[in-house]
């Protein structure tokens, strides 16, 4: 049977996206691969794990294994609040979600906001995996500008001010793909610009605590609570594979996404949501995270030491103080796809920048660079290698 | 701010459902509930499950909390593969995908095939978690008619032969809301009209591995597999907390439901999929389901005498050999939900039957019973109880 003729109209917007081409490439044997976007497994707490499966079973025994509320199993909900208190963020228990990831965020409030041709609003480059959860609702996106300071105030003003805006999209810190981080003077104009327009902002922050230097910036959602449904995720500070992701939103947002997930899933993982709260309210949290840092600093000083080194002096690199990713710009015009091809022969990959970019034609001249996968030598020796072949190619 | 403004179209057929109403009612001190759809606790392997943690632990290592592939996680899908075949199912791991829950396989379908205002061809009465997966991609839902036999194949030939239909959806065993099972004669039946039609079947079965009495029936699947889209669930002989749910599809709808999933979780929970492929390659879940169904007969039983001991004459229950509920129909004409507004009172919970049908003014005169979550003496209590409350109400 074919069953091509019963495909919704929404289909149209779902092709495969070309990341995902690219990573089956990068685990051919051999690659050196700077292509991928997960965190390092050495990060993940293999040991505090046993001891969290140990308490989890003693503590909850069945009730872990049951079905539990759509919002979330209120042991974590509770832990939640408190490490976004450490945040900025001040939410009740009963004010925050947990999700299967972050997806599951992005999936929610674009199911219950996006009517087909809707405006997004989205940085260009923007974090791929938005983009996936909102295309089966079909909108139109509508592109703001960044530089190396991530998203332009005045271009998020202007979008808002040209088109009727659904909601902005933002990565505010160590954004994917860029590794920028928006300053407080732009999150606090953003606040403004949100609170004056009575616009909403999807707030997304995956990376925040993988802070390598500097200091923390309190979310936008500090800034402007009642416009923002901050969403972030214990991928990247505890285990991606557990899926658990979480929001803090307006209520009347938190209602329909409650109606929504008892559709998509009923609730996330009542044990993985059990092992998380013991995580954070164990205090495991607080002593792994240090581990993590000191792993993946070392990882981007070197990233960030071989580019400066080795790269020719027209490549330049977004200024990044943590997450997984940097960001160079080669000279103008520059097609990375092509060096791309020819270092996957040479086996090193990264990922072309312009994948990351809504129209297409834009961001030809850029890449993204992960650094948590390799360690500091093999980064040294890639990073020294795709030197040769920008010159070969030249 | 107010954000209703903002709300897509879709949300129009999203309101929550009555059953959860109901659910929160029921969890009151003191209430003796016969509503809810829930595994009892006691099913779950408790003591096995501490084995798999730490099997997988040695096993998989870290691995199993790191980010996997949409299509679901390979050993686990494998240890499916057999599952299926002793169902009658011949499908390579390759053909089973994994899902969070069948619910995340329903809200797939869903968002691939439906167009605003398709037509679904459903049971009356029917599962409501799938109307909940299904009503956001706004539908418009075509009842095909039942008996104590399930669904009349020539009703659905009806329906087929008088709408346009995307899909038909089934529970054909020990159905959610009634335990009705469609015999052989009328799967082989559904199975050359869908093929003589190309029409395309969603067969939803979680329950047939809990058969108490009678004989395995094989699925529609295994009489019309192209045109089928075969869905599971371990959460009736597993976890319900762990959300696994999995399906064996033609290949084009595979391709598909790996899109949408990518923007929905980007892949069900590694970890739990792992203690899962545990369970299953290693001759646990034959170890523990006689104990599962052993834990329930004698509840179904109970439940079965009792009803036939103390409700009227004129109520009658329709047959069932399996699964977790039984459905009790009253004379013509009877009002159900006055019925449990006075059991309520009096601190016993069921389910109007008019919640599970799309049209609600059908099914007035019936009640869901459940008998998973209440030992023998309790149903048996109740049963006489609700009994005594009907003859008070007459």
């Amino acid at each position: 049977m074919n069953f091509e003729h019963l495909l919704a109209g929404r289909t149209e917007m779902m092709g495969a996206n070309a990341i995902r081409e690219i990573l089956k490439v990068v685990s051919q044997p051999g690659m050196v691969s700077l292509a991928g976007g997960i965190p390092s497994p050495d990060s993940f707490p293999m040991e505090i794990i046993k001891t969290l499966t140990e308490n989890v079973m003693e503590k909850y025994g069945s009730d872990a294994f049951q079905y539990g509320l759509t919002e979330g199993f209120m042991p974590l909900r509770a832990a939640l609040g408190d490490l976004l208190k450490e945040r900025g963020i001040s939410a009740a228990p009963e004010d925050i979600h947990v999700t299967s990831g972050s997806q599951g965020v992005l999936d929610g409030v674009a199911k219950i906001l996006i009517s087909r041709k809707d405006k997004i609003a989205v940085e260009a480059p923007t974090y791929l995996g938005a983009i996936s959860a909102f295309n089966p609702y079909q909108p139109e996106y509508v592109c703001m500008d960044t530089d190396d300071g991530g998203v332009i105030p005045e271009s998020l003003e202007a979008v808002l001010g040209n088109n009727a805006i659904k909601f902005i999209y933002l990565v505010p810190t160590f954004q994917n793909p860029t590794g920028r981080t928006l300053s407080l003077k732009r999150r606090e104009k953003i606040a403004e610009i949100i609170t004056r327009e009575n616009a909403l902002l999807v707030e997304d922050d995956p990376y925040s605590a993988l802070r390598y230097r500097g200091s923390d910036i309190p979310p936008i959602k500090t800034l402007a609570p009642d416009h923002v449904v901050y969403i972030s995720t214990l991928s990247k500070i505890f285990a991606p594979g557990l899926r658990i992701g979480f929001y803090a939103a307006p209520e009347l947002m938190r209602k329909w996404l409650v109606l929504v997930k008892q559709g998509v899933d009923l609730h996330t993982s009542t044990f993985n949501q059990a092992l998380a709260a013991e995580y954070l309210s164990g205090g495991y949290m607080k002593a792994h995270l240090p581990v993590i840092k000191a792993l993946y600093k070392p990882k981007q000083e070197a990233m960030l030491s071989a580019i400066q080194k080795y790269f020719p002096k027209n490549f330049t690199c977004s200024p990044s103080e943590g997450g997984m990713f940097l960001w160079v710009r080669g000279p103008e015009g520059y097609d990375m796809t092509t060096l791309y091809q020819r270092s996957v022969e040479k086996n090193i990959a990264f990922v072309p920048g312009c994948y990351f970019y809504t129209n297409p034609m834009e961001g030809i001249e850029t890449m993204r660079l992960n650094y948590t996968m390799s360690d500091v030598e093999t980064i040294d020796a890639a990073i020294e290698k795709l030197s040769l072949i920008i010159k070969d190619v030249d």
